[in-house]
C-alpha cells in the first residue's frame, strides 16, 4: 500500500502516524499540513478531512482515514505486526491506553505545551487545571511502568508509541520530568526502538 | 466469563458499556459508582482503577479493564461478535470514530449536558466553545449519516453503541436535534438494535 500523511511536524498525534509507519517499512508521502497557517481549514484539506484535523491518510485509491491512534493500529493490523498484539485481552490492553491517551494525556500535556511553547503563554495565563491534570497522567504512566519495559509489559507495541509522542515532549509543557524516573527510562527504550535522537531538555537516564 | 461493571447510571459512557454486555448475552452484576457523590475516589475504587474513572470493568479472576471505548470492543472481540468488524480496513473505520468520539464529540456534547443537567448551570455561564465544538461534532455525523444506516455503512457496529450514548441526550446539553434528521433516525435505528425505549425530548422522525 501507498499513502499520503497530511501531517504537521509540530504535532505528536501526527509523528505517531510516521513512527509506526517508518517502523514497519511502510512507503508514503508526508504532506505538511501547517495547523497554525490554517492549512487544515482549506477546502481541499476538509474535503478529505471534514473533522479539520490532522492527521489524515489518503490510500492511492482514495480512502481516507483519521485519527492517530485509529491510524497506528491499522497499520500495524494491516502488515500483521506485533505492535497490535492478536490476543484479545492484550489488545484490550492496548486499547484502553489508547483511549486514555486522546482522553486523560494529550488534551492536558499536549495543550499545555501548545500554549506554552507556540502561542508563548505565560505559566500564569493558562488554566492551572491543565498542570493538575497532566501531572496526574504522569504520575498514572510512572505507576505503571515502575518494573516494566513497556505500557503492557514485555512487548513494545502501539501503546508505548502513542504515549509517548507527548510524554517526551512534556517538558515544553513545563512538566518536570525529573519526576517521574521510570517514565525517562521508558522514554529512552521507546526512542531506542524507533530510531529516534534523544528529546532535548531533560537528563536522559 | 463474568464480572462487575463499576458504573454510574447518569453516564453514558458506562452505558454504553452495560448495552454492549447486554446486547451480547453476557452476565455482569452491575456496582453503582456514584461519581457525584465521589464513589469513583474511594480507595476501594482507585485500587480498581487508579484512573478514577467509570466505567470499570472487573473480571472474576481479578482482571481489571477500563476505558469504555476498549471495554466495548473487547466485549465484541472475544465473543466474535460482527460489532467489531473483523476485516481491517471496517475495523479502522470503527476505531476511527471510536477515537473521534472520546476527542470530538463527548468532550463537548456530555460535559455540556453534565453541566445543565446535573450541576444546574445556565447557558450563560457555560463556555461558549462547548456549544459550538458540539454543534460542529454533530454537524459531521449528520453529514456521515445522510443515506446510511449506521455509521460506517449498512452494518451495526459498536461505534453506533459508542456514539449514540451522548448523541441521544444531546438535548440534555442544549442541542436541538430536529436540525439533524439523519441523526435523529438513526437513533431510532440504534435504540431498536438495542432494545431501549426513545430517549425523551425530542420528536422521534
Amino acid at each position: 500500500m501507498h499513502f499520503k500523511i497530511f501531517g504537521d511536524v509540530k504535532s505528536g498525534n501526527c509523528l505517531k502516524v510516521k513512527w509506526t509507519a517508518d517502523y514497519l517499512g511502510l512507503t508514503y508521502d508526508w504532506i505538511e499540513t501547517d495547523v497554525m497557517k490554517k492549512a487544515n481549514r482549506t477546502q481541499a484539506f476538509l474535503k478529505i478531512n471534514p473533522a479539520a484535523q490532522v492527521p489524515a491518510v489518503q490510500f492511492d485509491d482514495g480512502r481516507v482515514l483519521s485519527q492517530s491512534n485509529a491510524l497506528i493500529t491499522y497499520f500495524a493490523e494491516s502488515q500483521g505486526s506485533n505492535l497490535m498484539p492478536a490476543e484479545a485481552w492484550a489488545r484490550a490492553k492496548v486499547n484502553q491506553w489508547l483511549f486514555w491517551e486522546q482522553y486523560s494525556h494529550e488534551p492536558a500535556i499536549a495543550v499545555r505545551r501548545f500554549k506554552r511553547a507556540y502561542l508563548g503563554l505565560a505559566d500564569a495565563d493558562l488554566d492551572p487545571s491543565l498542570l493538575d491534570k497532566g501531572l496526574a497522567a504522569l504520575g498514572q504512566m510512572e505507576d505503571a511502568l515502575i518494573g516494566e519495559d513497556f505500557l503492557t509489559g514485555n512487548d513494545f507495541t502501539v501503546a508505548d508509541i502513542a504515549l509517548v509522542a507527548y510524554t517526551r515532549m512534556a517538558g515544553d509543557g513545563g512538566y518536570d520530568l525529573q519526576s517521574f524516573p521510570a517514565i525517562v527510562q521508558w522514554i529512552g527504550r521507546v526512542e531506542h526502538e524507533l530510531g529516534l535522537s534523544p528529546y532535548p531538555g531533560y537528563k536522559h537516564l
